[in-house]
């Protein structure tokens, strides 16, 4: 079989330019329509317009040619059977619910990328050395029931059935919602697929960030999804007036959290570390007073988790000798401690081997936010593509753009990696 | 006549030993008996618990043996005649109302150190060269109808009739709320003192501050009530996701409210000068989101306007630049511009040979807060007298102590002053 030639400016695969990139961005708008909200776009778990969209996303699986099928975990999977009765499978996905006032492209893009890349093998009649399974995920954002992964988890054999008590905001339980949807809760553990079975997983997503944006890249290959750790800071100090207590005397616990901010800012400058303070608040905070107390979160990432409990370890430091100086006292709690999750290194070669022979520079990036592949991690190879962001960058948000040129590019490197891969 | 001997560690004039001391916080403590809450002490504007503390003054201070009212405003007014019939009028006062969850001195003890040496001016039949006008204002703190002095400022002519139409939270008018309690409105404004007529106000109050504490004194003379500039600032940024953004690339608005509260902090360890972020917030902070916004306040005092207009003018310029190198907007509004109130030199020069002769040290420091005896500058003399504040200098909160000997010593030195002051 022959390579499909991905070079830039060239037409797509599919014929006309860039048809790959204009269908995918005409799909978006279509799926973005569906909204529980009246303005902008929000399509939370199971939800009338989730439930519609993925109606939609099997309607165009199956014009495909594709067999498809929504679970019980209310995922859209599509199968694209290799001629091979036994060969393994290759997963292509990403997720179709979205945050509140979301963005059209977070999630649906890698399934719509996946879709033209089905239809174009489907129509051409290439076949693949492994079964190529669609998927798209129900849940990945947490928004309903405040956990996250609930489509792929399911797939991936990690769904934990203690969620399906979980409630939402009215009161109605994760086995309810999936009841009233017409899917059986029971049903969802045996979802899972057998590792020996899958021979990889391949997700591409908008970057949510501006680097790719910054060097002017349409694509780049992720290497890992950074770990994260995170904690709340509480700041008390000693509460006065702000016309009696000379400056020498404060205990200010605002003036305590600001040199914590910009010590974690100074910190983080260094390569592969982010560090966030995005909670910030003095308690009933008065013009004419002292603050007493200050509350504020610490959001610490990296690829590599021993750079990661290292700057842990140096900014906790770092925060109790602020406190000690300043006569204030900082209690630190974590929340979180996520690992890194590393891309395969078989996967990355093949996205860089084929976005090299496009003629574009390959750029590796690590993954800060995480991704529905973080949950396929130890039980096959992953593999993830990021499409570049316009607006700086910005994601979860209406003002969250990709390019028809730059979602062209990412369906012809993922239909040439596909072409290229063979199943171990 | 002569002088009262107040030397530090000798008899109250009174008699038993620190007798005034132990007389005036034993009234603080009978005072705050009353209050709105079931815990605690909140004693607003013409509440049942403030009228019921009024009627309490008057009794103490007719029991006395002075002539004594309770005026159009609320104000309770004592007058102790000389025996000279044309004699100007000396006023000593302070408050009787509190901030809620307040302290049992803030204002409070002025009046009761006024009461017990008015008591040892009759029981001694002592005469003065001018009538003592002992005045227990009935709001300072601005609690109830959000605009401070209504007392004192009927007294001194400055009452402002317009805001009699202003409203409680529960849509009470301050006419309204006069009417309640038995007050005529319209008989505020012939409550105005004629300038020619008085010789000075004077004023004790506890320092709410932790000067005279750290210094070891009990005392302290007023040499002016500090100048206020006050502004609302907001920082707008470019919110992003904590894990996608390098720092490189970050807009944080957090990150330059931080740098702009460590700023103010440093530039104001000027001395004379006082600088305080007191609100600070990021709204609908995440703890995985760059913050977009951070809203913060700034207050600065000085005593001498000059060095506060300077401050104001390279704080500002300083935000701009900020703001300017981290790419992000920051917008100030002035909400407050207050002059400063000097306090006279013949009175302070009063009360400083008074303290010397008691054998302390003559400490002389300016009040970052405002008080009545501001409301009177311009019309008569003012002169203050701090007294020290215990638990670091707490105020407005019930952690605020006197002891009974600094408030056997203020009273001493107040009565020692009164003898020895000529009206001019």
């Amino acid at each position: 079989m022959s390579r499909v030639s991905i070079t830039s400016g060239e037409q797509s695969p599919a014929g006309a330019p860039a048809a790959f990139g204009k269908r995918i961005l005409a799909l978006a708008d279509r799926l973005a329509a569906w909204s529980e909200t009246q303005d902008g776009l929000t399509c939370t778990f199971l939800s009338p317009a989730h439930r519609t969209v993925a109606s939609e996303i099997a309607a165009l699986i199956a014009a495909a040619g594709l067999d498809v099928a929504i679970d019980a975990a209310a995922n859209v999977v599509g199968r694209y059977k290799s001629r091979n009765p036994l060969a393994k499978t290759v997963i292509v996905a990403s997720h179709y619910d979205t945050v509140r006032d979301a963005g059209k492209y977070d999630g649906r893009l890698g399934i719509l990328v996946g879709l033209v890349v089905a239809e174009h093998l489907a129509q051409k009649k290439i076949s693949l050395p492994f079964d190529l399974e669609l998927i798209a995920f129900s849940e990945e954002e947490g928004v309903r029931f405040s956990t996250s992964y609930i489509g792929s988890s399911a797939v991936a054999g990690r769904f934990d059935p203690t969620l399906l008590e979980r409630r939402d905001s009215e009161d109605i339980s994760l086995a309810e919602a999936l009841r009233a949807a017409g899917h059986d809760p029971k049903a969802i553990t045996s979802l899972a697929r057998r590792r020996d079975e899958l021979a990889g997983y391949l997700e591409v997503h908008i970057e949510q960030g501006p680097v790719l944006l910054t060097e002017k890249l349409p694509v780049g290959v992720v290497t890992e999804i950074a770990g994260n750790s995170r904690y709340l800071v509480t700041v008390e100090g000693e509460a006065g007036h702000a016309g009696t207590v000379p400056m020498g005397l404060r205990h200010d616990a605002a003036a305590a959290a600001a040199e914590i901010i910009l010590m974690v800012e100074r910190y983080c400058k260094q390569p592969g570390l982010l560090g966030t303070v995005g909670r910030l608040t003095v308690p009933n905070g008065a013009i004419n007073l002292i603050p007493g107390r200050c509350e504020l979160s610490l959001d610490i990432r990296s690829g590599k988790d021993a750079s990661r409990k290292g700057a842990i370890g140096d900014i906790l430091a770092n925060i109790a000798r602020i406190a000690a100086a300043r006569g204030v006292k900082a209690t630190t709690t974590e929340v979180l401690d996520e690992a890194a999750v590393p891309c395969s290194m078989r996967l990355q070669e093949a996205f860089a081997a084929s976005i090299a022979r496009a003629g574009l520079a390959v750029r590796r990036l690590p993954s800060g936010a995480g991704h529905d592949a973080v949950v396929f991690s130890g039980i096959t190879d992953i593999g993830m593509l990021f499409v570049r962001c316009g607006n700086g960058g910005v994601s979860h948000s209406p003002r969250e753009t990709v390019t028809v040129d730059d979602a062209d590019i990412a369906a012809r490197i993922l239909l040439d990696v596909l072409v290229g891969l063979n199943p171990v």
